[in-house]
């Protein structure tokens, strides 16, 4: 079942490795068929280089295999929590990818410090609290994608496509698997920038309407970046 | 028409993603065709994976699509301008490479720290002023490319062959395409270099004489660097 | 003798390279027996691209070459002793990889600043004391061996499967050989991050709490990550 | 003439390349004929995507061209003074690789932070003094290579084979062309760890005692690294 959809996550969960966000298991995609609200997503601690499109595993809205030989990413109630509050996303990534990490483990939201970073968020990639010591004890995954969305707010996660979980790392969603890996790859390259901008003394964000600018010149309905317009 | 100027383009937008100095679709070259003053540039927001030479847009000087069967990239405005104002350059390239976009994000001229920067700018690498609002709102583009040449100034642009736009990234230029690119690898590589000399407590440019004597070896008329003045 | 062990043993020193751990030949990887206490281990001084499996050196556990046309590894008496006195490990690697290295060189501890971390060490990545002229001019190898055993202490070898040398790097290691590397990538990935993390200025590790989740959810009797339980 | 030489000084100069050490046309090698003294180099601004070993020039210990179609590389005075003065040497290479260059452009001498850099460089890698006006005005590639000498002083050339130029980047040799790249490659590596060395706090260098242990057990009488000493 599913064949297009476990493809396209099987391909997505590749591309992680191709573009050096992730060693060894350190990451996963998901998907979900928007028909059926079914989830497809990495199985747990299965190497990259072994794995095959048919080893993804099929969950429900609920977390309860569908089909499915493997046991799924440890981090699938994280996916599922995000998928259930952003009806909009159609995949979902999380990696310990390099400098997106670095800002997770210090902390701290990243700032919009460039257009780069406005053509891909509009505002920084916020940062969670910490989770507090019940939250890890008990239902740690599923706190994990409550403190995601407990960050985000009233953001639209097609605008903010990130978060960083505080002391963990980031997650990233786009409207399918293959847009999830584009934002986390993004979001990497924007977090090295980002690193180096602090240590070349850079302190202020760009001003908003430069944020505006960009932003809006490739997201929305005035977007004029691309073939769409023509 | 123009094929073989397209070829060239293509292949030097190519070489940007061979020299790491792009992901996604953050950058694009141009190129001149002197007798005719038409401009060939990358398509808008196309894949470099799926890019093709015959999908180079043409462009005349006043930005009116020749041929071509895509938009051309957003920036068109910005190079169009830079080759009205700068009559000696026949390529123009545009990245968001990491270290170069850092100095720009941090809103720093790159100076001169050694003979390697010598050898490719006569001088810092110039940021520009931050673009104001208004400049922002309409013809942002255009007017990207009138803060980098009211910038410049005065300075011979094959001289000083890239600016850093404040908040964005790099610009740089060229006899041709392929010139283009040699100084934004160039750049990118110098860039990286500085960075890492801010972080030793390095402050103070190399000397005059010594930026003299390199930069004149490999440029100008006594210029004794290569084979032309064999 | 010892056939498969010599190729699991080659292929983990092949792999160094491969992670891009090692230039020249800076690293070495052994390999035990546990039937009979045998120690396989790359030759001293030879080149990773012309080594083959048949070129490894076998060692009883007193250091005496039991077969091989070559000298053995010149840390061979560290490996040796990590041996005698860890009787649950089966693979040594020892590097000087970037950053674990630069913790070394720095005489500082790894802390665990997230969750990445937690995956794979169980608290901090200790480094140990600096040698004192007596320990390295005579059994320097051997007292390298012991400084590991003394600053990991009551630590469970698997459960904080590396330490820091003082001014050297890191010696890492596992249930067998490619463990060993596994682990020797890990925490060179760790390294770098916590490196990242300081210079965005994160000084806190993270609380006990998560650390025993994320170190308990992949190790030990309740472990719910990979296929195990499933 | 010299094929086997030539052959040697090509490969050399295309493993600068293969080692990431040179962008464009950013280094060159040069190897001496111990029998007749003659000095084989790089041609001058050749690209290495189209060099070929035949294109090699020969030169006398003068500087006069005995055989070759090209101009030899610029730095060839400062390659000759180096031979003149190391009797001992028999390859010389220089290039602008990243961490090397920047701890030139910073005018530091790299310090002995750990064993790494004690298996090859007995004490700190040197830095010149800066280049006075006159000295850069005339005959500056020579003058170059004075500054080294000078810097350099009593060391012997085969325990210290790296020196930084100030504000331009270091110079390495070695016993052939292959050797002079060797110590090249461990140079860059030596440098970006003591960079990192230097951002995680680290301030001291290793002990004496370690420094001759690391360096004595790999070099001289009483070596017992590889496999020379079975």
């Amino acid at each position: 079942m599913l064949d297009k959809l476990k493809n396209e996550v099987y391909q997505a969960n590749m591309d992680l490795v191709r573009h050096k966000l992730v060693i060894h298991t350190w990451g996963n995609v998901s998907g979900r068929d928007q028909a059926s609200g079914l989830i497809v997503i990495k199985p747990s601690g299965v190497s990259y280089s072994s794995m095959k499109a048919s080893d993804m595993v099929v969950l429900d809205s609920d977390g309860r295999i569908v089909e499915g030989d493997y046991s799924p990413s440890t981090d699938s109630p994280t996916h599922l929590y995000l998928y259930r509050k952003f009806p909009s996303i159609g995949g979902v990534v999380h990696t310990h990818s390099t400098y997106a990490t670095s800002w997770a483990q210090a902390g701290r939201d990243v700032p919009p410090f460039g257009t780069t970073h406005a053509d891909h968020y509009y505002g920084e990639v916020p940062c969670t609290r910490e989770l507090r010591e019940d939250e890890v004890k008990d239902d740690y995954e599923l706190n994990t994608g409550k403190v995601i969305v407990e960050r985000l707010g009233e953001l639209d996660p097609l605008v903010v496509p990130s978060v960083l979980v505080h002391g963990h790392g980031p997650f990233c969603w786009g409207a399918d698997a293959a847009a999830a890996v584009y934002n986390a790859v993004a979001l990497e390259e924007i977090a090295k920038m980002a690193l180096c901008t602090v240590l070349l003394g850079g302190k202020e964000p760009i001003e908003q309407y430069l944020l505006d600018k960009h932003f809006l010149r490739k997201h929305g309905k005035d977007a004029y970046y691309g073939q769409g317009k023509k």
